[in-house]
């Protein structure tokens, strides 16, 4: 039983024929059958996820790893209550994440929380753009068990020939560029972004730009923070948010945020 | 048992007190003790790691996953074989890598391998430089149950007060910047430098004088990828390298990469 956890919790979607576990255990079928009614049960009960078997030729089992509404919940509110700090107001409406968006234990919980939204949806790639956005774009595609790739805002030599596009950005009104390497993403993917913040939601209306140079489809947009003070030129609409800074007083030093459109 | 190894894998090197798990499993203390010989007996039979048990008064358990030498080589040794695709060579001596950097299970094997390397060493924080080391990083620390910490070579607005250095990139011989938000790192703090590729060492000589202005101490070095063409020139000497490409003909599109120092 250990060692079936341990398997699953390491391969997360990965569809598992009964004979690799009977094998890898040296067991019976039988044995392996009640074993996993046994897990599926006690995942379901912590709402950390559940096993979805199938039948027939080819049937075998595949854990899906989708956090429950309720511990969702939780997290995100204690999210909310970690960043009405006012010590992390900075210059511009920013705010300082680095800690949170440092600590393995938080960004895992934060990927698992978009990958539990975006479960039903088929997505091949994730994508993001560097550098805030990188670790939680890991997190959630470990549990969606997807590539990542990455956008760059500067080409760099050791990565071949590249297609680029230029972009406003949304709140700064300033021309930049962002790179997409040619072999690292297939025509046509499915791509879910993530990023770190959005305001305006500049940056990520240039990561689809650049998508649809490689006729890839957004299946869905994830962010972790979006600062609602410029709801009204937002480009970008359908998409998902953890947590939304619905004031930001620098003068008085006051900081409310609330959970984001998740919920 | 399952919740139980469930928790271990979710939160290693964490120390657990027994009551924690006594009310998690609602049970008894002699039926987890029991259950935590069992999973031992597993994860050692596994070799992705081991229980350390302490007792007395404040007396727990902790999970140390530690990958046995014969899965760190046998993964080491299908990287290699991966790498050696003439395909991969780009101008400059550099390897495409960003497939397998971009894929979160080769990723966290990665992570796993270091961190067991690194297992013994009293380590606090896990530095990394924008932009491919980040997820390798990440690896590492969720292993090490440390935060991440990432160097810039751009300022960026968003993260308040920094301590910025110059520095001379080995194999180019330019004058780059890097840099590092005040906040993000504590003084005298143990450290861990990771990142992916390594020709020169001129980059982690970089990351060593900016983490000497924050007086850290630098416990261990861990890179992917070692280029041994420029061995003599090298400023760094005490690393740990999964993999060392030992020839690379552009002409003639050949690549040797054998296992690096590691082993």
């Amino acid at each position: 039983m250990v060692v079936i956890t341990n398997y699953f919790l390491e391969h997360p979607r990965e569809h598992i024929q009964l004979p690799f576990f009977v094998e890898l255990c040296n067991t019976t079928k039988s044995s392996i059958s009640e074993d996993l009614d046994i897990i599926d049960a006690v995942f379901q009960k912590q709402g950390c996820g559940y096993l979805h078997r199938t039948t027939g030729a080819g049937g075998g089992v595949k854990f899906i790893p989708v956090l429950s509404d309720e511990k969702s919940l939780a997290f995100i509110q204690s999210l909310c209550r970690k960043l009405e700090d006012p010590e992390r107001i900075l210059p511009g409406g920013y705010l300082y994440m680095s800690d949170i968006l440092g600590d393995p234990g938080m960004v895992r919980q934060i990927g698992h929380i978009f990958a539990s939204r975006f479960s039903s949806l088929e997505i091949d790639t994730v994508v993001t753009v560097a550098t805030k956005g990188i670790p939680l774009a890991y997190a959630v595609a470990a549990y969606l068990n997807v590539p990542v790739v990455i956008v760059r805002r500067d080409p760099k030599v050791t990565e071949g020939p590249s297609v680029s596009i230029n972009y406003v950005s949304g709140s700064s009104r300033k021309i930049q560029t962002m790179v997409l390497p040619k072999r690292s993403l297939q025509e046509g993917s499915r791509v879910c972004i993530i990023d770190d913040f959005m305001k305006a939601g500049g940056t990520i209306q240039g990561m689809m730009n650049l998508l649809a140079e490689f006729h890839a489809e957004v299946q869905a947009i994830g962010v972790l923070a979006e600062a609602d003070d410029e709801e009204d030129e937002r480009i970008v609409t359908d998409y998902t948010s953890l947590v939304k800074i619905t004031n930001l007083d620098m003068a008085k030093q006051i900081i409310d945020v609330q959970p984001g459109n998740i919920f």
